[in-house]
């Protein structure tokens, strides 16, 4: 990274990584620059936002191929965890720890439609709240108690099972008395997966024999199928489902672009025969409960326990390939760039 | 056809249409042969059903291609309508209309665990017992009622519109004040649907422009698809549907054959960011609610009125070739083969 000026050096300065062309399919470092533009003021409405931590999420893909979302030569559209610098928004104060879109910048200029989670009095570090109590935490939440109503006993299969989702959904359904296996793509994360996520059993879907693996390993099929992926790994998943199962997708980490929208294996025939219930869930059809899950969640992590593992870079200059790594699936936590 | 015995010089035989190889695929004329053999006379628990109209339907694809549903060599698995002639079962009277699996053939030995209804005192014509009063119709009613939710004004499509199942589905859906919107294949099936079963509109989905004229027919999306086809007429609604809307599979009649499964659009995507909830109903998980359901749709067509189309050909030499008819699509209204 040869652009790289240290925030200290700046004070009046917002250094930003924007996007420079579009991507095809993932972001890849080369997609973005790094430029330096003058700080603004907060109007009437407005509050300025310190950025502590940047957040690398998968959605963000979508966001950089969307020129309404991310225009070009625009900072890159993406989650942040800040504290309010200074406000002109009656009910945000200096100092309020916020956590929203806020780009991949030093500082932003946002307003309340800016916002996902306002916290005063923080809890729990406060780069949780991009992660276990962010929009990965709250998808899992929501997601799960939405769409898959659980009883001690049934097997859930959860897919990236390691991820920022994953393993926030692994570790809910085994406190529910689930029977919960795991799908990931290294050693590495089968182990944190056993060891800090609780799954009574994890596969790697890389491995030869994966979908007999699978199919022997819950011979009844599964109730729940909890989808980060898409991709062939629903295309196996789908066949061990047990009658009336639901699935829930909630992500497409294994497809690379869409557009055009890639084939597959047509599954119409599985979820007729199988009864199935394949739900879609869209977290940001949910910004208004997303306050109260931050609450809920909280309360969970500080009596029941969830663990949440991150892997945290320091600078901005690691933003730009931060994507990249995501989609390699490289990551060991939740990925985030420190620029406080 | 040349092996045509009439059913009045055998008086005391059966004839049978048999499987005489496993189709690959849809199956076609050639695949069967007829036989006669002996009538055999029931034992206990059993009961004589002399039947007047076998059935055709799209399951039958899948119960010719599964050895363990219909062994070559043995009369073809088939739903139809009969008279109970002799029984030794105390709670089935000779007399009795019955509709069940009873196999193409003059006579079948049934017990219980083959009927879907009983009738005691038919109040309409006894071949609609295996359309709008079979399954068929009773599908058509479930489904809509356990997985589509509709409130006047919801718009619903409904694909292979103008058949057994669509076209109770489009009248029902039209009677709760949806606004119903067909999919069928050719201009004849259009001008039923439209004068018989009160679509609001209805498309050709072999016409060129299909995919446009569809998402120009409702800009906003459908609320419930109700899909019996499958394959790119699936591909193509799926991408037509409002947020939060939900996909009913019933039925893939437009795929020729799931061995291997064939390739199609990933719609995985369209599953989470519509935030669909996409259901299979399969009507043989659901035979213990059949009775009850076939009482309120005879309440039904005999308050509101439900059309009901048939193409009844007559003799039991018409078996072999109704299967290649049905997925032709050539046919106009209920498949079934008169044999009284």
């Amino acid at each position: 990274v040869t652009d790289f000026i240290p925030r200290y050096s700046t004070p009046d300065s917002n250094r930003q990584v924007i996007l420079a062309r579009r991507p095809d399919g993932i972001p890849h470092a080369g997609d973005f620059e790094t430029r330096v533009a003058a700080l603004a003021k907060p109007e009437d409405g407005q509050f300025l936002v310190r950025n502590l931590y940047l957040s690398a999420d998968p959605a963000q893909r979508g966001w950089a191929a969307n020129p309404s979302l991310t225009p070009v030569g625009a900072p890159m559209r993406a989650l942040a965890v800040g504290v309010v610098q200074e406000s002109r928004d009656p009910e945000v104060a200096a100092g309020d720890v916020v956590y929203g879109f806020f780009g991949w910048q030093d500082y932003a200029l946002a307003t309340k439609d800016d916002l996902l989670s306002r916290i005063s009095t923080p809890r729990v570090p406060v780069s949780y709240y991009a992660g276990v109590l962010g929009m990965p935490g709250v998808t899992a939440w929501l997601a799960l108690n939405d769409l898959a109503p659980l009883i001690p006993g049934d097997p859930i299969l959860v897919s990236t099972a390691a991820g920022a989702v994953g393993s926030i959904v692994g570790q809910i359904a085994r406190q529910r008395g689930a029977y919960v296996v795991g799908l990931t793509g290294s050693d590495d994360k089968i182990h944190r997966c056993r060891c800090r996520f609780g799954y009574h059993a994890v596969f790697n879907y890389k491995a030869g024999d994966f979908a007999k693996t699978l199919a022997a390993a819950r011979p009844d099929g599964f109730k729940v199928y909890f989808d980060n992926t898409g991709g062939s790994i629903l295309d196996t998943a789908i066949r061990t489902m047990a009658k009336n199962g639901r699935i829930i997708q909630c992500g497409t980490a294994a497809i690379a672009s869409w557009n055009p929208p890639p084939q597959g294996l047509r599954n119409e025939r599985e979820v007729l025969m199988r009864a199935l219930t394949w739900s879609g869930f869209y977290i940001f059809d949910h910004v208004a409960r997303f306050g109260a899950a931050v609450d809920k969640l909280t309360d969970l992590m500080l009596t029941n326990g969830l663990n949440h593992d991150e892997e945290i870079d320091h600078g901005i200059e690691h933003a730009a390939a931060s994507l990249e790594a995501l989609f390699a699936g490289t990551n060991l936590g939740k990925k985030l760039m420190f620029v406080g």
